[in-house]
């Protein structure tokens, strides 16, 4: 071993990059996906919210008041659990949401709710250990937990959201996940929202079979038909829940945050220091101004409600109208709407369908291993009431050559 | 399997964790160093650059600017690995700094530098990879890359930086580490500067030996009396290059990036998309503001070097003046003076400095297993002229009393 070889014989850069990483790649729909930028495409593929929404005079205050009257907190590094004040106000407005107290030290600040999720992997998963994965369900959540190389247990979603008598049945098989994944309303990407029973019957579970709930939440403050239903976290302590600023204010800032017991938060803590040190102080002297408004928050989700609601109802006609035997529901809430196309293949269909200019998710991105369906997800959150008109139209033309 | 546990019998929440995360804990120096914020204690311990040092008012410019006038984009999500018109400047910046040309798809924009340590630490390490660490080091990259639990080779630092040629002696002895970590500016904690001598040589033994060189320089923009030497990337492909504006503008954007052949920095934008999706857009706005105003950058380092320098020189003769026995170097730049105190283990002597009302950084802070030393490290940065004059003074009482 101690003589050197010759540059030639020696492994690339790419060589030296771990067997996962190197391995890794963008899937094939993000691939289409990214075509549709480029052309004459009328997206209803992508996640964001409208720039429209953006409560811009708002934010613009807030981060003025920031940069010029709070310098020495707002542009210095924080606290690695995220600024004591904000955490504080998080932890008394959950405890309000679910009925039990809540300290700020079940609190943790993160890079968007993305990085809970990241955190939460790296946290709880070794290779092999089971993740129960709600399907079709958040790709952000799977490709996360992915990198700790888990095992998959699938759940199935229908309209009540995730099925928990299918998890219990799981269960009783022998099945021992240490993480069941949800989204608890409007579902990514079915819109579904989890009932109040199924709610108790997941916490129940949680308790008897030792697992920890992971509960998310981006979309709860954009609603139009229904009322709040209280978190699992109501009902046990063995759940984390997670939430995001990103479509309550804005994707730009980068902030959300975790409840989770203080054993597990300080845990979590300890992890994002050797990942980010603390989330943007500036980002969390912005949201705090804002949230500790006298209702500013239910103000805001108001907003977003007169804001979507009418988007989500012309989406619906339109498709309805112009999309040859589609089957889909009404959103309640959130930016998508979830389809199906009864016997296509929908992941086959996006070439063709981005071809003829409009774009949508197929189903089968929403899953962990690429397993084709007939269902997809459009979003009426960014395009104009006319182009999503023409969409729709898009995609009945599309569909129409098929029959 | 197929019967159900009692209650009891479940692990709790904490025995799910990872080994790796429920056996870490916050070393002890952190913890008594956190004695310091609530008692009446001068500490020098801090690594963050003064509030005072802040660019205010063209920080409260540019964000304004970036949410009143680009909302739609300072807002919204954006690419995973960063603007595309930052990195193209950021690029052009850099190729002029290493004098070869430098590609948008050779930059990834990270949420701090921390997370680009940590992004490399996953993207190249596996259980048991040898990381060669120079030592005394950046505790945050042993942290980063201590979460993948790599085998650590130790590289000794002096005056000069990096000890190349002892780096040469462990390769010529069979070490193959993945990555070599340096920071080449001021480095931190010893605030050495890597000669060009080293720097060549460093970069031959990357392409002779087949490692990837990591060069650190967060604290570039703060020299003294120093010309900028061109970066190890200059002579060297097999290099990832980070920076940060977290000392240059403030920490509280949360803003680096690191240079990369463009197969790795494709690579670990995978990986950031699976753990923070992408970097605050506004702050990414705000930072090419300021970044692309012709001078801006050349300005701000003319004027962190104006603050700065004073505060070093006063702290230096204050530690000489007071201090029995004590052996410095004069700081070049950054934030810190390095300095031993012959025979003393800093290590054992910090709790007697906070009770006696002041507070460093002990050098076994610097290292992988925590062996104690007789160095230690003291920022300049935060305190006021006069405290720096009595946290000297008290400092020289506390070693006085050992004598």
């Amino acid at each position: 071993m101690t003589s050197t070889l010759p540059r030639a014989n020696q492994p690339s850069v790419a060589d030296l990059l771990t067997d996962a990483t190197r391995t890794a790649r963008s899937s094939v729909i993000r691939e289409i996906l990214e075509l549709t930028e480029a052309a004459d495409v009328l997206s209803m593929a992508g996640g964001m919210p409208s720039p429209d929404s953006f409560p811009v005079d708002e934010l613009a205050d807030a981060v003025t008041r920031a940069v010029t009257q709070r310098s020495a907190v707002a542009l210095q590094y924080a606290r690695t659990d995220g600024i004591t004040e904000l955490r504080t106000l998080l932890a008394d407005q959950f405890a309000v949401a679910r009925g039990r107290a809540c300290g700020a030290d079940e609190v943790v600040i993160t890079t968007g709710s993305q990085q809970a999720l990241d955190l939460i992997g790296r946290a709880f998963l070794s290779p092999g250990d089971t993740v129960a994965m709600e399907i079709p369900g958040y790709l952000g959540a799977i490709q996360a937990f992915g990198t700790q190389n888990p095992r998959w247990l699938h759940v199935p979603v229908d309209d009540d959201g995730l099925d928990t008598d299918a998890l219990a049945a799981a269960l009783a098989g022998g099945e021992r996940p240490k993480l069941v994944y949800t989204a608890t309303d409007f579902q990514n990407p079915t819109g579904a929202v989890l009932t109040e029973a199924r709610r108790r019957h997941l916490a129940a579970l949680a308790d008897e079979f030792g697992f920890i709930v992971v509960e998310d939440d981006p979309y709860g403050a954009i609603r139009f038909d229904t009322l709040r239903l209280a978190p699992v976290s109501t009902y046990t302590d063995r759940c984390i829940s997670l939430s995001t600023t990103s479509k309550t204010v804005a994707p730009g800032l980068r902030l959300g945050w975790l409840f989770a017991p203080p054993v597990i938060a300080a845990a979590v803590a300890r992890l994002k220091q050797a990942t980010d040190l603390n989330t943007s102080a500036l980002a969390q002297s912005v949201i705090f101004d804002l949230y500790a408004r006298p209702d500013w928050l239910a103000q805001r989700a108001d907003r977003l409600t007169t804001f979507y609601a009418p988007r989500a109802t012309r989406l619906e006609a339109a498709l309805r109208q112009a999309v040859p035997g589609i089957d889909l529901l009404s959103a309640r809430g959130g930016l998508f709407l979830w389809a199906r196309l009864p016997g296509i293949n929908t992941t086959a269909l996006l070439p063709t369908a981005v071809a003829g200019g409009v774009a949508f998710v197929p189903g089968g991105a929403f899953t962990t291993d690429g397993a084709t369906t007939d269902s997809l997800r459009v979003s009426f959150a960014t395009l104009s009431d006319a182009d999503l008109e023409t969409a729709a139209s898009r995609l009945g033309a599309v569909v129409g050559t098929l029959g």
